[in-house]
């Protein structure tokens, strides 16, 4: 034998223990889901995809999974958990800005009175937002948010934030992995906010995560370059943003698309309009003992038009209260 | 022993087999690079950070690597390709702007008169730029490149432009993937341009190239959902764009980063700045028999700021005409 057909048939044999590994793991890899026809969407999905010769058979590389984030990986009640964020950071940052005392947005919201900050709409989370996700450097940003998700807790489980991910979204996110799947996350929220702790959380790598953005500027510092972040919006990763982040980013068209608001309906739409078999998955929320029950008429993460849209369409909807086993991974604690 | 047990030991027999074949083969990936410094400074630098329990150890997920395109992995002489590409555009689309006939920069063009629209300058090639890269949807300017690139010839060597790659550089992509490092494309490049054929080429897939881009827009079409491509810039990749880029696209700094022009200096400081063992290389263009010779003067891929820098830096920088063996695959041909 030549040292190259050795080294073949060492690698060979590498490759059909790794997925003889990954194929008996793989069965027992959605334990939180109950057996049901949404498992079973899932389940026949992967099968059609990952299967050598089927005529739905995607190749590893074109296998690109997307997941929106807020109420699809972790919750978003009752508010936005980047919301919580911007209000400790205004917090925070008063003492430095006097003014704010008596400037709207700034003054509702150091008073306590989040309602009233909620009723200036988009303009006045804008402003909040550019006041404290901009005029500093992304490593400084970085640490900024890795401090905060280290240290809050969420107003009603007490829990911090990063534990309030769904059991049955981590599993699923692993077993498409296991089936050569590449996971993005596409979320409107922003994409510094996610990714210092996306790798730990859920497995996904800065380079995987797609968001909202300000712009930034490469800039010389003591003779040190940094990137500092301004108060400019750069990018709105929501709605009809979603296929235009997933085609700038990911270059191709996902086979499958998960999310939970109609915030979500145009990747799902996108998603789904590819040749070949493909997902669409909605997470309803509909558990307002183990999580919260909101669809049509929620602030945050309605459901609306893409809930007729998924009945329409046939796309898969997940009931939460019935088809997840767990929903937060603490509860067995 | 328990079946998960079990599981673990075959998983870690695959990898110690795969990591056998991979240090067996790597050996040999640098074939078309000549002994010497350059090469000693990639092959340490390698070794460095992928030694575990060395102080240098950079983990697998962070060994990212950078690479500019043009000038740095195909030639971009006597000019840079895409302008190939936008010109044999603006001749195909003449019939249907009888106006270009009298409207500058196209009616020098379509004289054949290129030096005349290189005289007008940014202006003038983003025009041009505009009037062949926008207007279409996104799948159909993919299959404007992919006919384009089957067909186009190199006007020199009369080879179509994606043999016209060096051959050392696709060994150093190979040399570094074997090594665990995820390589992406930075190139002031259209990006849409690029991903149509990189992954065949480089082996690096459309969500590892990064480059300039126009808006494109979220549209239904016959109830068919389409993204437009707008004669707007999005994102201009080059010189202090490429860090930004970067920052946005993966989110994390490179460990290494390879360019040939002062397009990719705020890259390459960007990539040295971060803590650690760093590799900056410079491919110096030197030799005028094989390719072209050419640096501080060229209107194309001018190197000048960034070959002081490096020399005061320390970086690397590959002399095209000593270190490599061949320069083009189909120099053996």
């Amino acid at each position: 034998m030549k040292p190259n057909s050795k080294l073949t048939l060492i690698g060979f044999v590498a490759v059909v223990l790794a997925f003889i590994a990954t194929v008996a793991l793989a069965q027992d890899q959605l334990s939180s889901w109950n057996g049901g026809p949404t498992k079973q969407a899932i389940v026949d999905f992967v099968a059609r995809v990952t299967k050598e010769g089927s005529p739905d058979f995607v190749p590893v590389p074109e296998r690109i999974a997307t997941f929106d984030n807020d109420g699809t990986l972790w919750a978003e009640q009752p508010m936005y958990f980047q919301f919580f964020f911007a209000l400790d950071r205004v917090k925070a940052l008063a003492p430095q800005h006097p003014e704010w005392k008596t400037k709207e947005p700034f003054a509702s919201l150091l008073k306590g009175n989040v309602k009233g900050v909620l009723k200036g709409g988009e303009r006045a989370m804008l402003e909040i937002v550019m006041a404290t996700h901009a005029g500093m450097t992304t490593e400084e940003f970085e640490k900024i948010v890795k401090d905060w998700v280290a240290s809050a807790k969420h107003p009603k489980t007490k829990r911090p934030y990063t534990e309030m991910v769904y059991q049955p979204m981590l599993e699923l996110l692993a077993y498409l992995r296991a089936n050569g799947f590449k996971t993005f996350i596409v979320s409107g929220g922003g994409v510094e906010f996610m990714r210092p702790w996306t790798e730990k959380v859920y497995g996904i790598s800065p380079e995987q995560v797609i968001g909202s953005s300000v712009k930034t500027k490469f800039e010389m510092c003591d003779d040190k370059p940094v990137l500092v972040r301004l108060p400019e919006i750069n990018f709105i990763d929501d709605k009809a943003g979603k296929p235009v982040g997933i085609h700038q980013h990911i270059g191709r068209r996902p086979i499958a698309a998960f999310g939970n608001s109609d915030g979500d309906l145009q990747m799902l739409q996108w998603t789904t309009a590819g040749a070949g078999a493909r997902l669409a998955l909605i997470v309803h929320h509909t558990d307002a003992d183990r999580e919260w029950a909101y669809d049509r008429k929620s602030s945050f993460g309605r459901l609306d038009k893409a809930l007729d849209e998924a009945k329409a369409k046939g796309w898969t909807v997940v009931d939460m209260k019935n088809d997840w086993k767990v929903v937060f991974p603490f509860e067995g604690e």
